[in-house]
Parts: C-alpha cells; structure tokens; sequence
C-alpha cells in the first residue's frame, strides 16, 4: 500500500499542484442553472469532477455545501467522492471535524475507512481540542494509507488573535501545531518519503509573524488562498519557500465561476500555472 | 419567538438540568443487542429518546456515531432529532462544527434552519479560526430563536496547551473566548433573560486555572463530564459557582451502559440528582 503522502508526490509531479475546490455555494448554484438543493450539489460535483479528470491531481469538496441538505445532501456527497477516486483524482474531504477519543474516532472511520461510504483519500482536522486529542485518527489514517490535513494557520482575520497566542514556551498556537504533526510525521515516515500528515496554511500567511519555520519530513501543505483569495501561482516560492513543492494550491471560485461549459478549459488553463514543466 | 436561552431556562426550570448524550458507541450498540449500522443507531436514538421524554430537559446526539454510517447514518439521525423535538426535548447536537464565512454559514443553515432535516435546537460550534469567525452563525442563530454552544475549556489534557496559551494581552485562549461569545450576548440578550449562545466549559475543568470568571448575562453552560467521567450533581456548586443553575449536565455512557430496559429508571433516578426541588 503506497501513503497518502508519497501518493500526492506522485500525483502533484504528474499533474502539477493545483487542486479544484468543489464548493456549490448558492449563488454558484444559481449561475449554473441548478437547484439550491441535493440534486443540485450532487450535479455541481459530479459535473465538477468530469471537468477536472486527467487535468489535476487534487479536488477538495467542501463538506458543509452539502451538509446543508441533510442526509440527502450527504447522499449526494457519497456520489461525488466515489466518482472523483473512480476517475483517478486524490480527495480530500473538506469538513474540518475534531473531537476527542472514541467520538474523534468516529469521524475518522466515516471519511478515512476503506468502503466507507463517505470514503476519501484525506480530511482535513481541527486541532482546538488538542493535537494529542487526533491520535486516534492520525493511527486510523495511517493504517488505510490514508492523510489528514490540520489546521494549522489560517488567513482570515479573525482567526489570528487564537492562532498567535502563545503557550508557557513561547511557541505560537500555529507553530506547536505544526511541531506536533511533524513529530507524528517523523515517527511514521520512511526515509525520503513524504509523510502522510499535512498541514493547513492559508496562502497568504505570514510565516514569521505565525512562528512558523520549514520543516521535515516534507508532508502535503494544503493551502487555500489561491486565485480568488488573492495568492497567484507565481508566488509559490516567495509564500512557501523550500517547502514550495508540497502545497497543493487550493481555488475554487476562480474556477468555479466559470460556469458548468468553460469549466474544463478553466481548470487547464490554472492547471498550467501550477506545473513545473 | 421565544429565544433559546430562556427555553432552556424554562425546561431546566421545570425538570433539572440533566442533559442526557446520546452516543450510539459501537461497544454500547453491541450490549444493546443491536447492529453497528444506520438501523443500529436509529433504533438506539429512537430508544433513548422514548425513554428520556418528560425526564430531563435536554438530549445531546453525538453526530460522529451516526456520521460514522454516512448518508444513511444521517437519515437517522434525522428521525432521532425530528423524535426528540416532538417528544418536547431540547435538542443539542454536538457536531462541533468550526469554518469561516459562507462554508460556516452553511452549516449554521443545515442544523439550524426551522424546518431542515438537521433541525435541532442548538449547535455545538468550534472557534479554531476565531469566534469572529462565527458571526454568520451566530446572527442566524438568533434570528431564528436557536442557541449555540462554542468550545472554551474542555477537561481532556491534550487540550490544556492550546487552551491555556496566553493572547499578547495575557488573557488565556479560553477567557479570551468566553469574552467574545459573552459580548455577543450581551448586545442580543434583553435584561433579565439568559443569553443563547453559550459554552462548553468541561465539568472538571479548573477555571482559576483556565483563567475563567463568571460572566453575564447569563447563558447556558454545556458541561461535559458528569457521570462516568468522574464530576458528580454535588458538586456543581463548587465547580460552577453562581453559574450552576445555567449548567447543562452532560451525562452520557452512566446512563446509555444500563441497557434499553433499565434507561428510563436510570435516567429518571440521575435527573433527579439534578434538580433544585
């Protein structure tokens, strides 16, 4: 069984870094002619994931989109992550979930147990109970050579008085976070291969003034912020730095407001931004 | 419309403030000679409800259980929560969810929405990316008379670094966090009444510690870790202080581990532990 990790490797050399964000808001929903409701999002995936094959290496639906439906709604998801992994493309299920324990665990089986309906390649976690609290799911994910992504450093404003508090050592919030799945990494990964466990990092944080520092064993960063948001491709190196080649490069409204008949050409056209050849 | 915070307050008033979880455990399942399945869960909800109506005031699904079954563990879930609210119960589910913008609103509307299949009375919410973050959510919630509970200070240890990390002003993640959700109360509460947007502080959590205080208006406190692990009814006074009479116990695995036949002399002999009369 190959890792997320070196899975992702392999995928972003073949197809390059950019990772289509499956996110039918409302008012997307309206430009493409569909319904605000389950069948509505499960044709803006399915539709999305059609245009991105063979294109991209990465899509990212976003969880709540579709929860907003009901059991309905994950219906519709269920039908979406299985036709994205039938076409070859890594998911990674956007839901931010974290708890503690048996109840944490939980989460972990729904999205990272094989022939689990809800199946994808990876989830992305919340840390506020503690990264200690996600062991459960860090040992789940690795058994199903599965990945987690954890919240690390986010660009919203809001976030950053929580984000750069300090703890007695004087480490940031986001930087023991990042210590701490680099420790699991580190443990779990085998010499020159990526780790499993990534992180979450908004394209536009400021690495110093986040504590933050490159770090090893290399594992996925996911980071949004791209197009839309305001990060470009060519920035990459400047934001990233050595860790350059691990972002997986997240936009979705960029993309996505192209509407269901440009989609395709718009996915390639970004996708070509995010190549190394 | 009556607004959450004083519903709550009524139904704590009228029958204690036992909360009782509804954690369909696989082990749990398995005792009470049911499937690990979307049936298994529906079955053990639907139970526990039955036996929890016109107990205690509140019930708390724990969403992952029955997230764990995907789709079908969600239509569920919606029975359960659709049974609980016509019984008269209040319903909290702890689903923590935690994103920004229009991704968190969304969730807001899928649990939140009178008339959505996820209805429930209240939401457990997370602040990871700032209870700013929130805002969309919070507004909605109130509009619609419903209630929120924001992760503050849990008990699990895991937890404490993050929690106990100091903001450049010196107040802790989770005072800082009560100050927020407190302010939001404070410009939404008419005088006299309870706020609806409250918090999660664990029962054995030590608020000196957690550099927590009493604060007002007054707002519903969901208190995780009565019963089995480890905080007893007595001691809310010393625990919570003039907050006591706004905690609602969560008591979960002390009550569901007496099986389907014995739960509702169990539930009933807890609950009365918990009220003032």
């Amino acid at each position: 069984m190959t890792s997320f990790g070196e899975r992702v490797r392999a995928a972003m050399a073949a197809r390059g870094q950019l990772c289509v964000g499956i996110d039918p808001h409302v008012h997307l929903l309206a430009e493409w002619g569909l319904d605000a409701s389950a069948a509505g999002v499960r044709e803006f995936g399915l539709r999305t994931v059609e245009a991105a094959a063979g294109l991209v290496a990465v899509v990212k639906p976003q969880v709540s989109f579709f929860e907003r439906y009901g059991s309905a709604g994950f219906a519709a998801l269920e039908d979406v992550l299985a036709a994205a992994r039938e076409t070859g493309l890594l998911v990674i299920a956007d839901a931010k979930r974290g708890d503690i324990g048996t109840t944490m665990d939980a989460y972990a089986e729904a999205w990272l147990t094989p022939g689990s309906p809800l199946e994808a390649d990876a989830l992305t976690v919340s840390p506020f109970l503690g990264v200690g609290a996600l062991d459960g799911t860090f040992e789940l994910a690795g058994r199903h050579g599965k990945g987690l992504f954890v919240l690390a450093a986010t660009s919203n404003p809001e976030a950053l008085p929580l984000q750069r508090s300090r703890h007695a050592d004087g480490v940031t919030v986001s930087a023991d976070i990042m210590r701490e799945v680099s420790a699991r990494n580190a443990r779990s990964t085998p010499e020159g291969q990526w780790g499993s466990f990534g992180l979450v990092i908004g394209a536009t944080v400021d690495w110093t003034d986040a504590g933050l520092r490159p770090f090893s064993p290399i594992a996925p960063i996911l980071g949004p912020g791209f197009g839309h948001q305001g990060a470009e491709p060519r920035e990459l190196g400047a934001r990233f730095g050595d860790l350059q080649e691990a972002v997986i490069a997240s936009e979705s409204r960029s993309i996505l407001a192209a509407g269901p008949d440009r989609l395709a050409a718009r996915i390639s056209e970004r996708a070509l931004l995010y190549r190394g050849d």
